[in-house]
């Protein structure tokens, strides 16, 4: 658990307070409503999200709670004596469905429905999208990367990259979607995320000499140990290397230079060596697309840093919380090109009997739709009456069920490529 | 303070620990270091970069203790017994300087240099980077920002679009340079940053009509409220806003469409019902450019959500952290086109005496330069033996003190096209 019994209650733009405010005074506070979570389109021409963050939600909503000292920040900041009264001892009852850690996700997917009073219901929206537009930005692009690793082992890096505790979510929603490993230790401790690390340049630079820097890490950490060879210069750190750990060195690892033909010089000088089970481990500013390109190289495994924990050019995921229904009837926004479709939701993803998915049918509650032998209702019970499911999928369920959500997704959906969703949403009205 | 009590100290990459495993055994750990914190380059073209976190860090940088449970975690992640001897009760001891928050960096400025054991000093890596990273990537953003707006007042409403963290940490950087104020409340609780915030299209819909909405909101908050207009259509909702607030009513807000038209028109309609001191707020997925092509338009604030958190293209500030100095001796990388320069520095900023900045020189400590009249040592003394500096300036300080550096800015370096840094960075070798 993050910071056990810390307040997540002021995570909240002050206007959610403000229309609290008015809302009690004019008795509307009290309107059955249902707000949805959803994505008006993936980005840059994505052609699938992933869903994550949705353990993070849960635990954080637990501790959406008002003391004494939230109520005097609020105070502080404005808020009327009602708002105060309403908070004190607040905490939600109503009920939460969603798409479970793992699923995939589409443009106007409903991945989360919050439904309960306005009053309980409005003041969720920053949390729950911060944590959703975050976490899901992340494990998006991650999964991407994986697809382009095709089953090489992806060591996520790029705590330093982000906030501090941007860092620690992104290490699990990497591990999400199939990253084998992290260098957070904060992520083991608190999800329980497998991490890996050896060296930096610092430690070479630290030694008179490459050679006395890779003997310490050896007698340290064991020949089984990543060496970074490119301190000085490559083709000599291999030839120390292999000298100081013999032929049997775990890996080497490369980061920076042109890294596709530094990976072929690195095998080849390390199969004259001897050294025919040494891996290459690759790092340095890739993506899924340097990922992608280094295919067909004798490349072992990727470290990624910035490209994962920023989303890839996406740091957002685009996802909005959005008044769907109030007292049963559907409401939407009509100004703009930015409009919504009203009424509570649900969604049905259609597969062919060979198991390949086809549709993502989303509709009203109201108006149920058929879910035929191979189809799957994809939203699931999150919160009920303000008590958190207890039957939810731990990270390792999760990150399988994302695995097989990918498989079957049609293969043109996989591609890296701008291009239109994988599957096609279908409204029914 | 975050989260008071909480340690920051598995906030850090895996390697740190090995390396630290592996230098105690051959006796290197206390090798006297000095690692700097250093831009290679400003993103995209950029003209300045920002520093901003210092604050942050220094804070976090006193939580970094280890104690049974960060040792637990650790010795669960494989770190062996010399490691946990070592961390048991450790505190970092050393001296940091660096570049004062609000201060403007060019490639290559000494951001930030720590000087202690090896020991000491490599652990820091990822929580330091982390927290510059991120902070300045806001921050220099925002300032682009602020100048773009040329004096109006600005929002910070993003928290929705980053991890509920670094909202926070985003509503401080904006603040910094030169927003207004946030949405965010947890930023007021931290850190005191005028927050603000009125209603979402969510409480009109709630409502039967606008009318009734805006007369809830009105009853609540006064008529110096804001009314979101756009939830159906415009020119009805700010006819309906006057109406119940009357002529005195404090802002209109315009959330979506072809923003640049609507304030013409709503500008033109309002002064036609009389409301010639009702203001216009713009939102909706504003940054630089879009705030800089609304300088002609009746504006009076903007909003300001994804493009300010996510560094407006460049969520991280591109910031590394490498050894320069092992006992006196100057060290760096030298393999590829990701080099350093070693040795400890320090810079100074020449200026005109007009006060117009001219040249960042950056030089090795142990080769002073001159410094003129009109010049300026930029880094200060942060932290000396373990002890944080008592004198630093506060949040509105700092403000204050990016406002005047960016007033010595060459006019040409405050332009938001791609270019050269505002001022070129002089190595004295």
């Amino acid at each position: 658990m993050t910071h056990p019994g810390h307040s997540t209650a002021l995570m909240t733009d002050q206007y959610e307070l403000t229309m609290l405010d008015a809302a009690l005074a004019d008795g509307t506070a009290e309107r059955r409503c249902t707000f949805e979570v959803f994505a008006r389109s993936l980005p840059h021409g994505r052609r699938y999200g992933v869903v994550a963050g949705v353990d993070r939600l849960l635990e954080s909503l637990a501790r959406f709670t008002f003391g004494p000292e939230e109520i005097r920040v609020l105070c502080d900041a404005g808020v009327r004596d009602r708002v105060a009264a309403y908070l004190e001892g607040h905490r939600f009852s109503g009920d939460v469905t969603g798409y479970p850690e793992g699923e995939l996700y589409f443009p106007g997917s409903p991945v989360l429905s919050v439904t309960g009073t306005f009053a309980e219901c409005v003041l969720l929206e920053t949390l729950l999208l911060s944590i959703l537009n975050h976490d899901c930005a992340v494990a998006s692009a991650a999964a991407r990367m994986a697809s382009a690793a095709n089953g090489r082992r992806l060591i996520e890096m790029g705590s330093r990259r982000t906030h501090e505790e941007a860092a620690v979510a992104s290490a699990r929603a990497a591990y999400l979607a199939g990253f084998a490993a992290t260098s957070n230790l904060e992520a083991h401790r608190r999800y329980g995320v497998p991490t890996t690390g050896t060296s930096a340049h610092a430690f070479t630079l630290l030694h008179d000499t490459e050679a006395d820097a890779f003997a310490a890490q050896v007698d340290a950490l064991g020949v089984g140990t990543t060496l970074l060879v490119d301190t000085y210069d490559i083709s000599r750190g291999i030839e120390t290397a292999i000298e100081v750990a013999g032929p049997g060195l775990g890996a080497i690892r490369i980061d920076s230079g042109d890294v596709g033909v530094l990976a072929q010089q690195a095998r080849a000088q390390l199969d004259r060596l001897g050294a025919t089970g040494t891996r290459i481990v690759i790092s340095g500013d890739l993506d899924e697309h340097a990922i992608a390109a280094l295919r067909a190289e004798p490349v072992d495994a990727y470290g990624v840093g910035t490209s994962v924990v920023t989303g890839s050019g996406a740091p957002a995921a685009g996802m909005v919380y959005k008044l769907v229904e109030v007292e049963g009837r559907p409401v939407a926004k009509r100004s703009s090109s930015k409009e919504s479709r009203g009424g509570a939701k649900s969604a049905v993803r259609r597969h062919r009997p060979t198991g390949t998915a086809v549709e993502e049918v989303v509709h009203r509650l109201d108006t149920p739709v058929e879910v035929g032998e191979h189809d799957r209702v994809v939203p699931v019970p999150l919160v009920t009456k303000g008590e958190t499911a207890t039957d939810l999928p731990t990270l390792d369920e999760s990150r399988e069920h994302l695995r097989r959500g990918l498989v079957a997704v049609p293969w043109e959906g996989l591609k890296l490529s701008r291009g239109e969703p994988a599957i096609p949403t279908t409204f029914v009205p």
